[in-house]
């Protein structure tokens, strides 16, 4: 086998010190809503906020310093971010190539370890080719992002710790992107504790992992919000690993990912990136599988953008129906929207922002139509609100969206 | 003194099994950020969301169940939830009494617990006379917050643990509501580690510890994302466990407040509530006093509203420059909002919100304004965006408030 416990001991050895030994914790809030006992091991806590610099560490250990100018890395996330900051930290130089539609912060953060950043190419596929190139030209290390026997074992030192904090697990639920990190923490997980199942979570639109393991085929294309492990070809060091040491993978829709972010946020108290959130909505999805085991979620990394999270929360609170749009019909005079909004708050609801529009409504021009935002308790104290508007003679229906809110 | 180590030590014993050890978990993100090695012990993963189950399971623990029909308590937020919580497990009849306009979903977890809420009085004053009455009146056990020497047992027991598991640390930073959390633990870590430094953190406008020990008034009113340290009367037991074991108290801003909990989502990558950000936030006021040292910061809770929260971290996009909103005149012809979203487009700009108003501009009538919100790098990015829109012939200026989508 390429990647044994061995390696993962020795990379554990190599990297102690240098990167944080991530807390195993326990939730109790996301263990009672899913009637599971749940260890979240929290590498959103670890520097640069993934898992991604365990591996880095290890490998950039390993580096002939009289041989190399340098490394050189291609993503436009987190492995650029693991690179960057122990590059940085031993005085290695490293370039990053990121495609050219990076979002500004992961490019800054990347920056700000030190690395040179090129942005080229539309897309990851181009960004490769362009660093492939480059590696060539200027005699870089090039540093892949899992196909790596060090990167694998780095990245297994999360599972080592994760079994020796929760020696009692009996699931442990694993991201898979490339396959690194499921690889290596199930190499160290069935070394320590044979029994443990452990599974590995794709994302709908890039199961390819389960795809090269025989099961259905993956489009691997589209926007995710799991963007930290959409990756199109898993490694061939990786899928023999996956093969021999995890017994299953399950894939989560878009929509899970989404409410798993929100539940870990909510509930867990928790910023998660989509990625990380990727195990919790595998038992969000079928919480009858875990229901009375102790289950770990290894909680792959934390670096979402604080405005896509803003806009996640806000729709979480949609769909819990504790946030509505209303749209009132009102005759067009004054004092109508006192009289609205006295009834809505009578009625314990809380106006988040209201909008009257004149010109486009299919009412008489004597009519308006005016749409409020309101923070209720749960859908049927909504759909009270709107039989008071109603009954008090305000035609009132309510709108399945609050785009307004939601876009922010 | 009122409450000794042993009393602590007892209390550990008491509740061992039923409330979580807590991580104390080192943030390498906000250590940098902060240049002081933080480490932060998450109550906020605890139980109910906050340290209150510690003193309620303590203080449960020694009712005498024969004498005692039930408990009552009157708070808005985990106090309430506390009690409930170990009230419901322990099959004691629990009646939790909070102000009228308690948020929802306060109520609602309180009563997911199992209590009776009443709701009752105008703000927690009131809320209070109603709930000595009705004490008195069904002969129930009134189960005050923090003025009681089992409760403020219990709650140091998170100091023990901290100073157990971060025993090397130089100072400690701990929120100041009515002192039971802060009289505990401090007696808890001066016992054990004489010369750890103890600081209490206060919102300014409730220092009333601060007060109560001759420091300057406190108006002790006004509303606070800290509301659950906005505590008008410190209790007689914990002002003198203050006075002996704490070396400082610090008083905090609510800007710097609503900093710390942003910053604690985005750069930490944890959920915290108003009060439990407030020893974050005394570092961030003054990041030189700490600076080089291991500084402990307990997190007191994790109960934010999403709403809130989401707000937040919208709020924090635009004090940080990534989020702008800009006026662009533009003459009211077709083709003029393609213009405009090329020119930011191109810019590297990325729109997330365009409003076109007509009626209530100061400009002529055939020129119209555009109010377009965009994301950006940083305040430079978005002044470079302004320049190249103006040179354009687009006259542009920029708005202080994202208004629209800050009030999400």
């Amino acid at each position: 086998m390429t990647v044994n416990i061995e390696d993962i001991e020795a990379a554990a050895e190599t990297i102690a010190g240098d990167v944080v030994h991530t807390p195993t914790a326990s939730s109790p809030a996301l263990s009672q809503h899913l009637g599971t006992d749940l260890r979240l091991k929290l590498e959103s806590l670890q520097l640069t906020g993934s898992f991604k610099v365990r591996g880095a560490r290890n490998r950039l250990g390993a580096l002939d310093r009289a041989q190399t100018p340098g490394v050189i890395a291609c993503s436009a996330g987190n492995h650029a971010q693991g690179v960057a900051y122990f590059a940085g930290r031993m005085g290695i130089p490293a370039t990053i190539v990121m495609p050219r539609d990076t979002p500004f912060a992961k490019v800054e953060s990347t920056e700000r370890y030190g690395a040179q950043v090129i942005l080229e190419g539309d897309g990851l596929a181009e960004a490769q080719a362009h660093t492939r190139e480059i590696a060539s030209r200027e005699g870089l290390e090039f540093i892949h992002p899992y196909n790596d026997e060090l990167i694998i074992a780095g990245q297994g030192t999360a599972g080592l710790e994760m079994i020796a904090d929760a020696p009692d697990l009996d699931a442990v639920l694993i991201p898979i992107g490339g396959g690194g990190l499921i690889g290596g923490c199930a190499v160290a997980i069935k070394a320590r504790k044979p029994d443990v199942e452990v599974i590995g979570v794709e994302v709908e639109s890039y199961a390819t992992m389960r795809a090269a393991l025989g099961g259905p085929a993956s489009k691997g294309t589209g926007a995710t919000l799991a963007e930290g492990i959409a990756v199109k070809t898993p490694g061939d060091l990786t899928i023999p690993l996956v093969r021999e040491f995890v017994d299953d993978i399950i894939a989560v829709d878009e929509a899970a990912v989404e409410n798993a972010v929100e539940l870990t946020a909510d509930t867990g108290r928790l910023v998660v990136e989509g990625a990380g959130a990727t195990p919790l909505a595998a038992v969000m999805e079928d919480p009858g599988r875990f229901e009375g085991r102790r289950v770990g979620l290894l909680v792959s990394g934390g670096n979402i953008d604080m405005r896509v999270l803003a806009s996640v929360l806000l729709r979480g609170l949609v769909r819990g129906g504790q946030m509505v749009r209303l749209r009132v019909q009102i005759s067009d005079s004054p004092g109508q929207l006192a009289r609205v909004s006295s009834l809505i708050g009578d009625a314990g609801g809380n106006i988040v922002e209201i909008v009257h529009q004149r010109m486009f409504y299919d009412v008489p021009v004597k009519q308006t139509e005016l749409d409020v935002v309101v923070e209720t308790r749960n859908g049927a104290h909504a759909a009270e609100l709107v039989d008071c508007l109603s009954d008090a003679g305000l035609p009132t229906r309510m709108l399945s969206d609050v785009t307004g809110i939601a876009s922010a």
